[in-house]
């Protein structure tokens, strides 16, 4: 539904919404096999869930296309991914947990080699090691100075990646990468394709005539390369879409910063799943959405392990057992895309969804799995519609039109 | 997904994507009866496709839009049918296999009867047989001269229809229909919109003099009226949107020339459908993208012939069962809209479809009909969405954001 017609039908109520996402829960057969990663794994839970919720596949962006983590939370919260592009830049920023500001402008950085002619002869420093990485950037940090009207921020990520924002007022963005993406070249100026980001390029030429001067002694990683520059456009909050007051459990950085991107509060990392229950139980009579987010199903598809992706599944299967003693009106149980570990990465395959409510009228599915949930009553359809089909069933929508 | 979006996505590989385009596929049990005609065909290859792949059900447009045969191939080759209109000028103009330029406007002609005062008496002049309608346009050609800013092409499509093309510079297709569609009154004078298609429709108006003083002593065809005049716009190629070199292999002209639209390579006809396996086979090497369409599975739907459009689809099936050994990255079965016999058009019904590769996630449907595609994992989506799941599949498209 649109926007502006969907705001005008929310209602506030205390019916509470827990969406419990696996990051790449959709999974495939291994090589001559029949089930994926979910159907092979025992999950007591979830099919209690399906049989009296309603199930459904779900197309974070559209049929076929492969989701970052970025644009699959988006649709997970209802925002058009392919209306609110988020740089590159700016979810780097995010995933080191940077509070950007809506003055910031992020790119993400990596140190790497130049020689004696300033040609580019590793674009990634040797992958310098993350404390090495930490060093450099204090040691930039230490000296560089762009004079008063504009904030360097540097960030290490990890080996030779850091993030870099400015902060100032009417910075712009749109400024080309640097990384001129082979070796035996130099970098590439920053230029700015309008007026603001002309001024904040300008700002990027002293910043990296400074470094190169900082790191010269410096080896291997004796310079930096640039990309993905981006301003940073805070986007409206749950809050002011959907009246619901948002809170993260989530353990890493990224999605930590995705939840802070759509307004959601972001309580101290939870070490354990325990610690997310706690969490949880903690905040549960603050809040109205609850945007619990487990990892490992992702991370163990992208290593391509399958048993351990199962066991992953099985061990929040356990954990979500007690769920519904928080008599919340709404659970969700899906992931932002698929990450079958016969691939190693994110795919394109729709991924599983179940919701349970008192409201949802019992489809034929009594197990969570890939084939099951495609003959349930949600269908096929986009991630975006999700969290309005959880409003619906917390009874926070009136009706449109008379 | 859109286009700017998806281009940026794109990336060129050397696997193959086969598309079995059977037109007017989908179909409707006979009164009293329970299945399709695809559900009646014994069709093991398609099953076996079925069972490995997944399946589903395609709207060309959307719900209930019964498609013409321009828009249902537009969809099958990702172009939003409803962005994407082509004139009916252009479309006889490809039925012909008239090689357009972008200096090109096209419109269909009648050859029709007027009286002594110039008033229509028969808009298609007796329905004249096809070798007469030749010998006119012949005549016509010869003695027609509109001087030397504008060409004049003219083609006889059957009985008493034909096309006319003009082409020269600054040409607009803005031009209203001369057929007044009722007997009894005079043909309607042609005029233009915007000044190039009113420019045009001036040449139209000269035309249209000439044409009545050359075909004055015929009888019944003594006059013609014109309809869909519409400027030849290319459109973006296959290559452009998807980086795929793309050939087609077809009989019939109509279906050649909507594949000379997007940009496809067309070898000379193929008189059976040995001759196309043929050259599938000769071609498989240079191209990354096979349109491969049969036509009479429709044209036994129009002739309302339920059991020949059985053994139609039964006899493709067995052309199809080589499919495989070629070792394609994708094969897509399915048709650009529904023809069931029993209403003798194309019809609303959506078209089975099923997608066979490598990484389709298996799903519980092992036959390849209707009521088995719609439990499949395709679901039920827009046809645009078809190809772009096929490159997916093929690993042709990168990740969306990060």
């Amino acid at each position: 539904m649109k926007e502006e017609l969907l705001r005008e039908l929310v209602i506030r109520n205390d019916h509470k919404i827990i969406y419990l996402i696996l990051d790449g829960l959709g999974g495939h057969p291994k090589p001559g096999g029949d089930r994926t990663e979910l159907e092979t794994a025992r999950t007591p839970n979830f099919d209690r869930l399906a049989t009296e919720g309603i199930c459904g596949l779900l197309d974070p962006i559209s049929p076929g296309i492969t989701p970052g983590s970025g644009p699959g939370h988006l649709a997970l919260f209802g925002y058009d991914p392919q209306e609110y592009i988020i740089g590159r830049g700016v979810l780097s920023a995010l995933g080191v947990e940077f509070h950007l500001t809506e003055k910031d402008v992020a790119a993400r950085l990596n140190f790497c080699t130049i020689d004696g002619n300033g040609v580019v002869v590793d674009r990634r420093a040797g992958r310098i090691p993350t404390e090495w990485n930490q060093k450099l950037c204090q040691k930039i940090r230490r000296q560089v100075d762009l004079g008063p009207e504009v904030e360097v921020f540097l960030e290490t990520e990890s080996e030779h990646r850091a993030v870099l924002i400015l902060r100032g007022e009417d910075l712009g963005g749109n400024i080309n990468d640097t990384d001129p993406q082979v070796v035996g070249e130099k970098p590439l100026a920053p230029r700015g394709e309008d007026p603001a980001s002309e001024r904040t390029a300008a700002f990027v030429r002293q910043f990296l005539d400074q470094v190169r001067d900082i790191l010269k002694d410096e080896s291997p990683a004796n310079f930096i390369l640039a990309r993905g520059f981006a301003k940073y456009d805070p986007l409206p909050t749950l809050e002011e879409r959907y009246g619901l007051k948002a809170v993260a459990i989530a353990q890493y950085p990224m999605y930590r910063g995705l939840a802070r991107l759509v307004g959601m509060d972001v309580p101290p990392k939870p070490e354990t799943y325990d610690d997310m229950w706690r969490q949880l139980q903690e905040h549960y009579p603050d809040y109205d959405f609850f945007f619990i987010h487990f990892k490992k199903t992702d991370s163990t598809g992208e290593d391509g392990d399958f048993e351990k992706k199962v066991r992953v599944i099985e061990e929040i299967d356990r954990w979500a057992g007690r769920l519904t003693e928080l008599n919340p009106a709404v659970i969700v149980v899906t992931g932002d895309h698929s990450t079958p570990s016969v691939l190693k990465s994110h795919s394109w395959h729709p991924v599983p969804a179940l919701l349970w409510s008192p409201y949802t009228r019992p489809d034929a599915v009594t197990a969570f799995g890939e084939r099951d949930c495609a003959g349930g009553y949600m269908g096929r359809m986009e991630t975006r519609h999700l969290i309005i089909l959880a409003l619906a069933n917390a009874l926070r929508l009136k009706k449109f039109g008379a």
